[in-house]
This record gives C-alpha cells, sequence and structure tokens, in this order.
C-alpha cells in the first residue's frame, strides 16, 4: 500500500504532525486555524472506505485534533469531509469565532485564502505542535 | 443522562432510525439526500467531549450512513459537524452530484431548502430504512 498525498493538499498546507493514521496540516490560510487530517492510507474516498480499525483511529485522531484547535480559545470548531474538488479523504478542522469571515457558514469556498506572514506561522506551529502532544 | 433534541433539528427533519449511539434523521430538503445523525448523550458540542467509547460508537454510525447515502448513486458523500448555529453535536451526512444546487460548495447555508412531496418523502424513507439495515 502506498500512500500518496494529492498535490493540491500538499500545496495548500503544512505538515505538522504524522499520527498513526493521519498526516495532520496546517492550512496555509491566516483567516482560520485550520488543520487537515488526511489518513495515510490508499485509495480512500468516503468515510466507509477505511478499514474497522482505521475508523476508530480517525475517530480519536480527530478528536485530538478538534481538543487542539479549541484550546487557541476559538467559539467553535467545525469538521468537515468534503471532497468535491479533492477526492483523496481528507478531514478539515476549522476554529470558528463569530464574526470571522465566514461565519456563520462554513469556510469551504468562502473568499480567497490569506497567506501569513513566516512569523505569524512559526509562532501558530509551536503553539499547535505543543496542543496536539497533548 | 437526559438527552433532549435541539427544537431546530426536529423542526428541519424526521426521525427515521434510533441506533446505538445516534438518531439517524433526514433532512426535509428535497434538493440532496441529506442525514442528520445526532449523538444521544447530554451537553455534546464538539467531537471531543464524546467520550472514547462513544467516539468508535459516532465512526461507525457515520460509515454505516456515508454508505447508505452513497449506495443511492451519488458522486460523493460530505459529512459535516459544523454548530455554528445549532451547537448541539450532530452530523450532516450529505449525498452530492455534479450540478447539484451548490456544487461544488458545501451544502450549508446556500439557498432555501425545497420541501419533500409527501410520496417523494415516504419512497426516499423506504428506501433508506432499507439501506441504512445493511
Amino acid at each position: 500500500m502506498t500512500f500518496v498525498l494529492d498535490p493540491r493538499l500538499a500545496a495548500d498546507s503544512d505538515l505538522l504532525a504524522t499520527w498513526d493514521l493521519c498526516q495532520v496540516r496546517l492550512q496555509d490560510d491566516a483567516r482560520y486555524p485550520w488543520l487537515v487530517l488526511v489518513p495515510q492510507r490508499e485509495g480512500l474516498r468516503e468515510v466507509h472506505d477505511l478499514m474497522h480499525a482505521d475508523r476508530h483511529r480517525l475517530a480519536e485522531e480527530i478528536a485530538r485534533a478538534t481538543a487542539a484547535v479549541a484550546a487557541l480559545g476559538v467559539h467553535k470548531v467545525n469538521v468537515g469531509a468534503l471532497g468535491n474538488i479533492v477526492e483523496q479523504l481528507h478531514v478539515h478542522v476549522v476554529g470558528r469565532m463569530p464574526g470571522d469571515p465566514a461565519w456563520p457558514g462554513p469556510v469551504w469556498g468562502q473568499g480567497s485564502p490569506v497567506r501569513r506572514a513566516p512569523a505569524a506561522r512559526a509562532a501558530l506551529e509551536q503553539q499547535l505542535a505543543h496542543l496536539l502532544e497533548l
């Protein structure tokens, strides 16, 4: 089984951590604290394509990710696996605040990404690296 | 522990099945085949609020729901737990087709629901009741 990350996911996000099942990536969009979890298995498209044990791993890893994003002080965490454009199974975990650019709607397809300044990205990556270990 | 369904979820959807963890509900919107899973636990808001065993139950029940919706012949299944408006933890499982009213964007917050005619709703509910048992 060879896992290959879709090049569009690779282009839009940076690797933060490699967990038992998923790559944990930081979406390069300063509008939201936004993680993307990508199960490192070949040929996954839908949740039910995951083997039984991997479904449980994914649930645990999503919970670790939502807890980390919540600990940044956001109001609500949004979780979504859409795949209408990039079909490789991936799960968005997005911190939301009232008044953010898409509030209270979903973030996907709304406006254009705002790239993070390198210092801001480094600071957020360091903070998340700590929270993702908890 | 007393589970009380948020009245907004109750108003927008009909109960199809009661599983180990979740109520499985059919969103009353003819634009999409759209299930809503609501864990029957008190006070849940985020995925990490679920106890360990319930996270696994939720993953299994989401996979059953995505498989049922996929079996209707859709192109892609979208899964989302947002909660920006209704904070009680609930998971949308939505069948998508190229050219549907929101394609390729997310369905949430796009346009207005189209109510199903009673006969169409009864037919879909019967079809889903069968698929959800598989």
